[in-house]
């Protein structure tokens, strides 16, 4: 259906004239070709001619002069608009060219354009633009100035479906202005996301299209008609960047992550040494694998027979962990191509983070050749809990669990390990990535996607070097475990300079933003929130549905919980009578019902208990918010195990929802959250915020993966 | 200069009229006699009538028939827009004679209307409301569909001086549009600050002004003109509230915070009840004050001489607190009266809050009657420690310090009790204030405003009684004592229904938004922000300007702590070369200066000194933030004491700037974190976020009180 034939002779006659930028002609006949409706137009070379094409598009229409030497049209009394009828057109072909003639009497014509005007309708801009990390990215706002300054603007990777499209136009602050308002009608959607989808198509057959710009679309009851069009094409496309298949990638991380037999290269019996650090966590986390330290002189190291080189053990090797200084790696990691070693952890800095990035490209071509898959270099390493691997420099660690986290850089991987540790959160791994010359956050969802012992995935990364790689695996993992990601460099830097007006407004954050959204990544704020989310997400069950209850103590707590729902979208049930009369019969009567479900602060565990019983077992409520309020009637402790035993009692009935507590009161309260989050119920003290954040982050994941 | 005498006049008219809406011509007459730009208009009765009025104001005009028979009047050929010269004026003023005539021939025609046509540019919205809590507010924001669906307005307390005005040109998202986009001219700036200020005048001065619309205002280079006005008027003014002056609350306020003596009135022997623990609170705490029990039938309680009623107490009383049902305070509190103690904390619910409005009113009469400042009721009581003073029944806290606390609600209350204990931070008050029958936020202002103790003032509510008295008095405290203030509540009920435009988009929440922006109160967007910008904002010194240096040894916490500044409102200082070169000496040379300075991980704890050094010993710097890396050349606590040196040393030489840090590493870095905390650096493990926010909050409060 769609012409790309004639689109690809185009292109290739502009990259033929050294061209990047097309002319408004060749603009219209990319969107012929693709069905993006445009302003019928046509060049009339007599009176005749101009009221016979005007008549065929209907009126009215705007007639130009088309000479290569009147470049300012207007000026020279080239261009009437709003001609109304046959015979105007006629009298306007001639009065363009007595104009033009008079302006420039030896002016070469070609003619006069005539070109259906816009029926007039809501301004939109439909774009596209080029993105080093995502490629090719359609793009979605209002026109007009006021748009411009509020860089209202949302982006989807292309190509988009139907669905993608409908929800960009949903996507921007101003979306009510779609839906017709002060009584306007409302635009024609899917005319717009026809639009939208069509863009995109064209984008992504034709690389070479770095920038488009529809601009202004008008939008009416009836479609979309584009009233501008400006494209710029990049002849010069990179080289695709190398991607081993998912069954590779799977096979590969199995490899790394779990290896049969480590080999530690620089391995040291010296103390302090990084080598001697990574042989003991080894050995003191105990890794249940083969141990081979390699050192040029040593014969034993730590109590393991050592080899001067990895060739040199009898054995196979699935991970190698290098812990030499920065101009050894080459020649090592040689070594283990020879020997056949898949899985390379390179511990060592000195590379591109240093201003060597000539080391760190002679690496990755050694890697490339010998097919080792290279995690690093400049990183801590990594710990498997599962299989008791701390292939790291930093201190063992051992409570095991379902997170899987990464980070790009040292620092936060030793946040990551000191607030798991504080906070006894379960990890499966936790992975350096650092200057990721090869293994990066894709890699890692891939391997995390079906490892059995990984629930929710929670990464901290700085750029991504290949988003596109990125947003499709994640889309496609986050069907089934949360990916939770913090993306530091958020306000950093807006967009590169750009031609177009799309582009200029391309903040780069805003393209994570949205693309993460796309992929149903659930993007943390902030490095609590990684941590957090990575901890309480995989605590609570999946909700069933939208409606959220809070039963709280003390009231103040229900207004700062209510707010919180609010800021983190999620749905206050409105409570039915029913419901409400039912609730009522527990609670005292100043107690407010409704919801926040309100039992006042001086009650007895019994009052929590059964209120959280009926909010358990009524199939209309799928969440709850609990508000504890400290008093000597229901001591935190007394309210912790009472809660956890409702939660085990409905459990046994197969009865499960998500629940998140807040507990306001005396320092207590914080080992009674501390039980209640060990026990399943993500808990915290004097705070209203963070339990409903991470219940927010639930639903987030349980919407994205379009369990809800 | 303003002509008031006039616009009462017209008031005044329209009110024995039984009328709430103003005319054009009388909204026209108030905004002439302030000096509010609107169109020149006048009533022509003859055609040369029109021509001369339409030749004196200048050309072009619109004219608009005036008959009280023809409501329609474009609908009856009554309105001629774009009159262009006296010869038009004559010929419009016949055609719409004579279409009216057509229209319905027998109609009353008072004449035609002649008015100036605006001159057309960026469309604005100038409005005052009506709040509940904060009365007159005048309101600015663009004009245009786009903005109502955005909803991109701002308030300020009226009357507003010209600095106010010019303030709310910048108070909203879409600023930008009148410093001219796209080549177009910027607005006059004086013109709408003045137009605001004028607008504010007009409803302060006259208060049954209840709604005020001039939508649109058409800025331009020139000035300003408002196109259309809408004044709407509420007859049924509320009785002013009873408002001690400052002088009177100080004197009533010390004695109810800081008495003498207290009697506790429902005192009791017996364990568990509320008059049980008050007493033993006061006793145990260390109270040095008289302290009186009031039983019915007791003679001693825990060993203190008891009375039956306050009035057999031979001593003066400051204070009485009151543990006993609601059904009997009424009582008591008139003996309280009787004796003449001056305050009074109602610790009893059952009022308001639980549906018995009426023996609130009684109680808030009696205490009117005998000029007693009364507390709650409905409230766990307050902690004033400089006195050893614990009034309450909650358990007893000691920790003395400078940060004074209040909540309106018990939970909240108790959840700041827990956080303040938990965290060490030091507090001077911690007050319930319950259902507000009386003593407010804005009466604990005034207090904590002259307290010696206090360094802070943080305040947890849900509504102000009186939000401009609160608002007026937190703009003359702030400018001395940080003020923060968590309003709960925040994303709940919208605007109530309003008649003007302004009026519906005055969602309520904005309103508080920027009236605490315009009082200089620093609001927490969480419980967890409230609490700890109560801790760490008086920990720091006052910064001396605005630039701000991250000093990190983890990179990538340096890009998150980058992140955390943008969002805070924090600038980043740009580099100076000098000293620029000045921190490369003292890192590594794959280390990166500029700013954030990335000493990189591996450094000694010298490095982390001597960049430190040079940080505060720089007078470009004004304040520094701190990235800690946990490795084993820098431990967590020679780090935290190092740090510490460095602060003392400098403050020997009298070098004070505020820095606060983030820790990244193992568990330990939570006991290095206490530890600067203790020591003046407001210090967070696991969060990059938690310190710039605190930082944020103090520099907020610097600007606010106009100390940068």
């Amino acid at each position: 259906m769609l012409d790309k034939t004639n689109v690809r002779k185009t292109l290739e006659a502009v990259k033929s004239e050294g061209r990047t930028a097309l002319t408004a002609p060749e603009g219209k006949l990319l969107c012929d070709a693709y069905g993006i409706a445009v302003p019928d137009e046509g060049l009339a070379t007599s009176a005749d001619e101009a009221a016979k094409l005007a008549s065929g598009m209907g009126f009215p229409v705007v007639m130009k002069i088309v000479s290569q030497d009147i470049l300012h049209k207007t000026d020279a009394g080239g261009v009437i608009v709003g001609v109304e009828s046959a015979e105007d057109a006629r009298k306007a072909y001639d009065t363009i060219l007595a104009n033009a003639k008079q302006y420039k009497a030896d002016a070469d014509i070609s003619g006069v354009q005539v070109q259906q005007m816009v029926p007039g309708g809501q301004e939109v801009i439909i774009g596209a633009v080029t993105d080093g990390s995502f490629g090719k990215l359609v793009a979605f706002g209002l026109g007009g100035v006021l748009v411009e300054v509020l860089k209202d603007i949302t982006f989807r990777l292309a190509p988009v479906d139907k669905d993608e499209a409908l929800s960009m136009l949903d996507g921007i602050q101003a979306a009510e202005m779609l839906k017709g308002v002060r009584g306007g009608d409302p635009v024609n959607r899917e005319a717009l996301a026809d639009m939208l989808v069509r863009v995109s198509q064209l984008i992504s057959d034709h690389p070479e299209i770095s920038e488009l710009d529809l601009n202004p679309v008008f939008a009416t009851k009836d479609g979309a008609i584009a009233a501008d069009v400006r494209i710029v094409l990049d002849h010069d496309q990179p080289a695709p960047r190398h991607r081993p298949s998912q069954e590779e990638i799977v096979t590969a991380m199995n490899k790394v992550m779990r290896p049969r037999a480590v080999a530690v290269i620089g391995a040291s019996n010296e103390q302090g040494k990084i080598g001697n650090s990574v042989m003991r966590n080894l050995i003191d986390g105990g890794y249940n694998g083969d141990i081979y330290p390699i050192h040029p002189k040593a014969d034993d190291i730590l109590g393991y027979k050592a080899y001067k080189s990895v060739k040199d053990v009898p054995g196979e090797i699935d991970t190698a962990v290098f812990a030499i200084p920065a101009k050894f790696v080459a020649g090592a990691l040689t070594e283990c191509g020879e020997k056949g070693i898949p899985g390379a952890v390179l511990i060592p800095s000195g590379f591109a983070e240093a201003g060597a990035p000539e080391l760190q490209d002679e690496i990755v071509e050694i890697g490339r050749k010998y097919n080792i898959r290279m995690m690093g270099p400049n990183i801590y390493g990594f710990y498997y809990t599962p299989d008791n691997l701390c292939a790291t420099f930093c201190t063992a660690y051992d409570v095991k669990g379902s997170a899987a986290l990464s980070s790009q850089s040292g620092g936060i991987g030793m946040a990551i390990i000191g607030f798991s540790r504080s906070a006894k959160m379960g990890v499966s791994a936790i992975v350096g990535l650092g200057n990721k010359s090869d293994i990066d956050e894709d890699d890692l969802l891939t391997f995390f996607e079906q490892d059995e012992n990984t629930k929710i995935i929670a990464q901290h990364c700085e750029d991504l070097k290949d988003g596109r790689a990125f947003a499709e695996v994640a889309k496609r993992v986050s069907k089934t475990k949360p990916v939770v990601v913090l993306k530091a460099g958020r306000t950093s830097a807006g967009a590169k300079a750009a031609s177009s007006h799309t582009g200029a407004l391309a903040g780069n954050d805003k393209i994570y933003e949205d693309v993460f959204k796309q992929s149903g990544v659930i993007r943390a704020r902030s490095l609590k929130q990684l941590l957090e989310f990575a901890r309480g997400i995989p605590v609570m069950p999946t909700p069933k549905g939208e409606n959220v209850v809070i039963i709280t103590g003390a009231g103040g707590s229900g207004v700062l919980l209510s707010d919180a729902c609010v800021d983190n979208g999620l749905d206050l049930m409105s409570m039915p009578d029913d419901l409400d009369a039912a609730f009522r019969k527990f609670i005292p009567p100043f107690g407010a019902a409704g919801n926040p479900v309100d039992i006042t602060g001086g009650e007895p565990p019994e009052t929590y208990a059964n209120t959280v019983r009926l909010g358990m077992e009524d199939d209309r409520i799928h969440s709850l918010i609990l508000g504890y309020w400290h008093t000597i009637v229901t001591p935190p402790m007394v309210f912790a195990k009472l809660m956890v035993e409702v939660k085990e009692e409905m459990a046994a009935k197969g009865i499960e929802k998500p629940m998140v507590a807040s507990l306001a009161g005396d320092v207590e309260v914080e080992e009674a959250a501390e039980y209640l989050y060990q026990h399943g119920i993500p808990a915290y003290a004097y705070s209203t915020e963070l339990p409903v954040e991470v219940l927010g982050a639930k639903y987030k994941w349980a919407r994205g993966a379009g369990l809800l």
